[in-house]
């Protein structure tokens, strides 16, 4: 993501010197994040991220994001901790948008992930789920199956410039995943979940996994959807097969650290058409509303279409070579 | 600048193996720079920025850029410097482009200049001009005066939608640049030039200049050129008035370092005229023919129309408050 707001090198000094991080030396844009003007803030003492929300992200829903990105980096969760200023604030005002700032993490994301990636991944997802048990701020999840449809409405006709019957097959996966969804979810644990984790968001340094990124879209809502998010996510290869390998590392490791049950095991491969479901949508809206030579990343929203089919087919977890042992 | 070409974590590892700097830690794409992929690179050893060469930059001028910064680095300019890799290459290749890996330069750039900035700046681009005197690959400037007609026609009759009339204002203009240019240009000084020195290509750290970057437009032409592009690029308030403290301060501290002579003086009302219009014609073309949307900053083509016609309106070099000393 381009940055969006530029900070005068006057208002960035003063915005600093209320933290206790010494003089800054430089500060540069860069192109990672969501929907934030994100830089790297050098000063005296080190390296940091310097976060400005712009508008896609809701103000009232910062005190969840950094909140819990405090609570995890406290009990050893790996991931960045907002630091507070010399008022004791996380959130603070810059160039009339909420700023904070945000230790930095060392590493990069996997281009190729490999099923020691996933190991290490499913690890440290479990140890997220575990101990954002105790967390206490809630926040809803915006984008599950009640947002699908409005999700759909909002591409509209424009769908099938993507793939001619594409609304149809949407509309008819979103009857059905309408019908299952909330009976089945009903039944399983939930607590904290990231509900981005894609390669980009979770950094390696020497192949250890050296912390998860962007809990921008994290929220309260079934444990099981946020391995179901990664399936899609680190499982298929680029030419659209399944990595059985990759998914039985990842859910081995998991299952070390938080039990996951049958119930959540047999809940997968609906979880999964569904979490392929709320990443098609949303990258569909963009692909469509993003001009194709902007500067921005597009991602297919095809892909997914492609993982939501292959979990049509999927009767019952032996198919993913998960089975329950 | 976005970035363009997606480095994987075993294209960059094998890449920086053959450099003396250790492993790497991290590497994020940075908003900066003109035509290329920049990324922020930290190592075991430190920081430094890598550098990927797009399309719009020449490969055969590579060497001139690359020698160049380490040319002045060596003598003293600041300026950040091409690592060798343990080949003696500083020009290597990466994801099938042509890459480089260059210092880090500290500091930040002014986002309100000042007085003291531009004194600070004087005297820098003086002393490139002194020390690249003995560099010895050749440039010519490939945008200047025999460009500007091709690069008006290049944005044609849409010139009048930015501002009705502007392609006939900017055709006359040439008329003239083209008939006067030559003759002054013949008697001046020349050598080395950084021909693109705005404010966002010079760091300071603490109010000291801390360093010249983007050295991609760098060319062989004269001296006062380069001190006429400065003239616009830092001396002209938002308002669109001409701060004669700024020009003289500038001015006085170049002085110092290198004589500034009368001949040089009396040039720059016409070579601030050029300057603004190669910079206009570039901004034109790129506001023609970049989506508004997109995520680049465009800078408004119309800034230097105003300052072309203030130039307009100089006769001697005491209107801009530079008399002889």
């Amino acid at each position: 993501m381009a940055v969006y707001t530029e900070v005068t090198d006057e208002e960035l000094t003063t915005f600093v010197a209320d933290y206790s991080i010494g003089k800054v030396t430089s500060c540069k844009g860069i192109a990672e994040g969501t929907e934030n003007s994100n830089y790297l803030l050098n000063t005296e003492k080190g390296s940091y991220i310097l976060t400005l929300y712009e508008k896609r992200v809701a103000a009232n829903d910062l005190p969840f994001f950094l909140g819990l990105m405090g609570h995890l980096a406290k009990r050893g969760v790996a991931c960045p901790t907002p630091l507070e200023n010399t008022n004791g604030q996380a959130l603070n005002q810059l160039c009339g948008r909420n700023a904070a700032i945000i230790s930095f993490l060392e590493g990069m994301w996997p281009r190729r992930p490999t099923p020691d990636h996933c190991a290490e991944l499913g690890q440290a997802l479990a140890k997220l789920h575990v101990v954002g048990a105790d967390f206490e701020i809630k926040r809803p999840n915006a984008l599950s199956v009640a947002s699908w449809r409005k999700l759909l409405e909002a591409s509209g006709a424009r769908a099938d410039e993507v793939k001619p019957g594409l609304r149809d097959i949407l509309a008819q996966e979103i009857d059905e995943l309408e019908a299952s969804w909330p009976e089945t979810v009903s039944s399983l644990p939930s607590g904290v979940i990231h509900a981005d984790l894609f390669p980009d968001n979770v950094f390696f340094n020497g192949g250890q996994l050296s912390g998860l990124i962007d809990f921008y879209f994290a929220c309260n809502d079934v444990f099981a959807y946020d391995v179901a998010i990664c399936l899609n996510a680190w499982c298929f290869e680029t030419d659209g097969s399944f990595n059985t390998t990759k998914a039985r590392r990842m859910l081995s490791a998991y299952g070390k650290v938080r039990n996951f049950s049958k119930v959540e095991l047999d809940a997968l491969p609906l979880l999964a058409r569904g979490s392929a479901m709320r990443f098609l949508l949303t990258r569909l809206y963009d692909w469509l509303n993003t001009p194709k030579d902007a500067m921005v990343t597009i991602k297919d929203p095809l892909e997914l279409l492609e993982r939501l089919q292959f979990h049509q087919g999927v009767t019952s977890p032996s198919s993913y070579g998960l089975d329950q042992s």
